[in-house]
């Protein structure tokens, strides 16, 4: 369970409730689990919510009926949470709680209910003559509001972000020749979960020399040696919210030009931070960083995005990304500045094949006059 | 990368081309990613596949341009393989390359392709007056293939299963008076990862005294005192294939009732092993491992299924559990008899709420002529 406190869960139901109620939608199935934990605190492998104007209708199995039982009564509890436990399958329950309310148009998340659900369900429920509810395909209702974080959230991600830079700044202690990548993730991993994390945020990457240069490699066999830049991407669940920092070291001594390349990506970074504020575009923060780059040459190494939001996934809105006007990247709209409460990476890099790589990556939150950087680990040239 | 060898992966393709050409498919969409793994020995976090009569287009991102083009000349490298990278979007990617293709009916994973992307997917196609492609729902067509492991999977699995075996053997060493759950479960995945696995394959559960009566209950701070019950349930990904055990210890002595409890859930395993043969009904070995718990007046105590398979994923088909008509619970036939090369679990357990519970699991792979136990730590009850 995560601990929002009941007043939040009230608040975000009725940001919920009004955007529904815009679109005509008097039931909004929401089938995406973090989105059903935001709504409801709940943090288990399946549930499903209907949420309608007065009523929260939480449909799990009876492997969560104690768990969900336990929240009544206490400082996180759901309000107006109406417990249905599966009876067949999940879908079969949901048709028959769907079946039982009196709505004429149910919404349902399209980017997180499959084509052979929704077909089952379109044929499960009743049809009248002429008044049948009506299946309707809503986008983003929930992740939207997602977006912009709540005060509980925002102390949560910044506990959260405090425990991680302090992982950050014991890790260059675990690298140095000899050991091999996996040995070092493995080290990071249980550095991450005694810091209190009830997980990794997503496989910790250690990739040293060459392997530096895919930003997504998997740690492997090989064994580190003196002159390699090595860099450590990893990231924590805390109470249901992901954080995630990179840190780039080397073993021993770097090279002229490893100093180089990591000077470049620092400025980027730096200057990628500076720009964040409300009223900005986030298009402009990631052009800060990409035109950095490509004032030493290294434009064309940095082949990803900024960044990306944090929250109850590790990979939100807002992303920081270039502008693709052709293919809308989140549910922010494409002008949308940014606004306080908003919380996401700043990670350039550079990616040289054959060579290595760089990457740098803290944690910001949009704040009422500017940017708060949630993690505060040393960001200088680490020489192991 | 999965190291299936290109025999292995061509013989794969053969399998669902004919399957994809009796419901007149020529060009079927794979969107899940497991089912990708399965068909390429792609293992990262994003590819859609392709696959007609002679080609199998892999489209993937920048980001596994360099793995991909490892492979090439490998013992395991995909045959056939064309690879895509990806232009804007996936689907913008997948669109055209649906387009280029002179097919007429284009299959696609109805569980694996959102309502929001089909809709997309089905607008960005080209449309003749008469003869634009046709979108077409399939089913299972890839999960069915996996259902029969193949002598790569088998002697992976086998070599993953003993390796847990022995992570299983150790851990009773962690358990004892004073620590808390989550303690263990780090200990328990420290040594997982130690044993080779690259990562545990769900969140490993450690659930003591009266937590053990909640089957999914998640590690907590509760300290573990003299005569606990503590069921220790975690698993492995060992070469992209997971394997999955339970055991229970207690912590010193043993109550009378928990032995009685531990003895009759162990005989419900054995008996549901037992079982196990080609030609066997799953529904019952799940029926063996139900009727004696219900003999011991434990039928109340056990809510969840026997067993579930194991790959590419840490639950696949078959499923192990009571038949429900109504309610298709696999992409296995219900009728359809137990064949050789299936591997699942045999996990019955007993759960008294507010007292706790007992479960014990096994792998077993069904063989030509009965059941072979991959895992083979000891199952009798251990007292710390």
């Amino acid at each position: 369970m995560s601990h929002a406190p009941t007043a939040a869960l009230k608040a975000r139901h009725r940001t919920l409730r009004s955007s529904s109620a815009e679109l005509g939608v008097d039931a909004l199935v929401v089938t995406s689990l973090p989105n059903v934990a935001y709504l409801t605190n709940f943090d288990g492998s399946a549930a499903i919510v209907v949420l309608t104007a007065s009523r929260l209708y939480f449909i799990t199995d009876f492997r969560y009926i104690t768990a969900t039982q336990d929240m009544i009564g206490q400082p996180h509890e759901c309000p107006d949470l109406e417990l249905v436990v599966v009876r067949g399958s999940y879908d079969a329950t949901l048709a028959a709680v769907l079946a039982s309310l009196s709505s004429t148009r149910i919404g349902f998340e399209s980017a997180n209910l499959t084509v052979s659900r929704y077909e089952w369900l379109r044929r499960a429920l009743p049809r009248g003559e002429i008044s049948g509810p009506e299946l309707m395909a809503t986008s983003g209702l929930v992740e939207r509001a997602r977006v912009i974080k709540d005060d509980y959230e925002i102390a949560t991600l910044r506990e959260a972000a405090r425990r991680l830079s302090s992982v950050a700044r014991e890790v260059p202690t675990e690298v140095r020749a000899g050991r091999t990548e996996l040995d070092i993730a493995l080290a990071v991993d249980w550095r991450i979960r005694k810091a209190g994390f009830s997980k990794t945020a997503f496989d910790t990457i250690v990739a040293a020399g060459p392997n530096g240069a895919l930003p997504h490699a998997k740690p492997g066999e090989r064994k580190l040696v003196e002159g390699d830049l090595v860099v450590l991407d990893f990231g924590g669940v805390y109470d249901s919210y992901c954080v995630d920092l990179t840190r780039t070291v080397t073993v021993g001594k770097a090279s002229e030009r490893a100093r180089e390349v990591y000077e470049a990506v620092l400025e980027a970074h730096d200057r990628a931070i500076a720009c964040v504020r409300p009223g900005e575009s986030r298009f402009a923060i990631d052009a800060a960083a990409r035109d950095t780059l490509g004032r030493y040459g290294l434009g064309e190494a940095f082949g990803h995005g900024t960044g990306h939001g944090l929250g109850i996934e590790v990979h939100e809105d807002p992303k920081v990304t270039r502008r693709r006007p052709e293919d809308p990247v989140d549910h922010v709209g494409q002008d949308e500045a940014l606004a306080a409460g908003m919380v996401f990476t700043i990670e350039p890099g550079a990616y040289l094949p054959g060579w290595g790589g760089v990457r740098i990556e803290d944690d910001v939150l949009v704040t009422e006059d500017g940017v708060e950087t949630l993690t505060d680990a040393p960001t200088g040239l680490i020489e192991t």
